[in-house]
């Protein structure tokens, strides 16, 4: 373990301690320059995650905190928000947890409002016009599956100049809805969060609706089913929520509050240029590159 | 659920039960048109794994197995054999495990001969000559980080022309020697295994020595430790195994005989088009493209 484990490392990481921040953390090496960025970031370059669009989903093992992206999907984030606060999640489970996927909730098949959801149809929000789009911050290496990819309100996104649309692209922590065959049949009852690789042939195809800004680990860790697609094969397997809330409906005293560092601040653009070039004395090869799924997006608690 | 569980659906996926095989199947779509390539793939398109290059990780669990990748790393995959075959594995723990990132073990750092192995160095082998290197079938859609990208023997992989190097790349589960920062320190002694999002700034900073071909997902759901980086905090968090083995070692009754589709094979070709353009009825749009780190590597029980 001396690679791993030396007092000064693990001192030194301590500093490190930013909720919910899924950086790439070198097998060994001491922690990067941008920790020093983000402890020297001046408050502005931050903002508090409008508790209107923060939802909580209440595991046994703890909260899982969904920032949802307005912007981006509105009708299916009012939609989810709606089910919310209606309790339609509450009686939901996890029921699906596919390794280096997915991980799904929804209400089971024989639940009578789980029936009556199937009717309700929702039009697709997989796109939308690069025109009026929040501010996007471009990254400047090349993408595998989009002509541009970079950020906009905290998500990783992705767009086409040639089209003139954008889309939130489906990295770690993505939140979406999941549809059947039909384009419109996504309407927000089942809900699922990408658990592994970027699964970024399911951009432009489904609604995503925002990302996991805290409590990812209660997800990623949730034993694998042994039906096909991740499914659990028995319905003790199922986990229910303890409690599914939109944070504006928490009394105050008891909300999660945090704050995300602005993407289209002067320090996450500091933070995009130290992940891609690497300065740590662990290096061998800085490296120079950066992929949109690998950038982390800073969440930590409120300073208050 | 009705996007998910049609009994259609389930039973035609059933078909799927290939061997850890990590695909990305769409939330709620029905099975790919490759497990029907997979299922009429003629029998010369696979290779039984060598039992010389089949590590047996076993935890409580379950088996890991591990395909070593010895014309990539070449003397860290002797050093790790011999390390096994010693039965240095067998008083290893897993110390770490990082969320969307990685999970590492080793022999805790107050074990004698953990402190023994402390002195010995170990050559890199972030990389190697393009020339003389086996078969390499190339992906055409651009990659973030290197000029080319495709697999070799099984595995991932990433190379230069203009350097005429090329390497293996970190995608979900490739399985690597952990270093400090002296490049010669990753002798062997401590292994990690990519449980997120493909960290490919590591890529020619770290040896990588195989992949996981069979049983991630007992790495992958291992609850997250609470220390900076991972780690956990108590010994009483930590993993050890029952046994680590050797394929050859074992008698042929007592041994996992999987079989892996050859990366230059038709069939994978044929893989690698049915990923990129998907033609399910559920794609909104097929796509067209495909990263380095989304395309599955099959990999079955042996057929006798």
């Amino acid at each position: 373990m001396r690679a791993l484990a030396a007092a000064v490392s693990r001192a030194a990481a301590a500093s490190l301690a930013v909720t919910g921040l899924a950086f790439a953390q070198a097998p060994g090496t001491p922690p990067p320059p941008y920790a020093d960025l983000l402890a020297q970031s001046p408050a502005a370059d931050w903002r508090a995650l409008d508790p209107e669009s923060t939802l909580y989903f209440d595991l046994p093992a703890g909260r899982v905190v969904i920032e949802l992206a307005p912007n981006w999907a509105p009708a299916a984030v009012t939609a989810v928000r709606k089910l919310v606060r209606e309790g339609y999640f509450d009686a939901a489970v996890v029921l699906r947890a596919q390794d280096n996927y997915v991980v799904q909730w929804a209400r089971p098949e024989d639940d009578p409002k789980a029936k009556a959801m199937q009717a309700v149809k929702l039009a697709p929000e997989f796109f939308r016009k690069m025109a009026g789009a929040p501010a996007f911050t471009r990254l400047s290496d090349p993408d595998t599956y989009a002509p541009e990819v970079g950020f906009s309100e905290g998500f990783p996104m992705a767009r086409d100049p040639a089209r003139g649309e954008a889309w939130l692209a489906h990295c770690y922590g993505a939140v979406g809805v999941g549809r059947d065959t039909g384009l419109d049949t996504g309407n927000g009852a089942e809900l699922y969060v990408v658990i592994g690789q970027s699964p970024r042939n399911l951009d432009r195809n489904v609604t995503l609706i925002g990302r996991v800004v805290q409590g990812i680990e209660l997800l990623s860790v949730m034993p694998r089913g042994p039906a096909p697609m991740g499914f659990y094969a028995k319905k003790e397997q199922w986990v229910a929520f303890r409690g599914v809330k939109v944070a504006a409906d928490m009394p105050a005293g008891t909300r999660t509050n945090l704050e995300a560092l602005r993407t289209d601040s002067a320090t996450f653009k500091a933070v995009i240029a130290s992940r891609a070039h690497r300065r740590e004395a662990w290096f061998a090869e800085p490296g120079g590159r950066i992929g949109v799924c690998n950038v982390p997006l800073p969440v930590r608690e409120a300073r208050r």
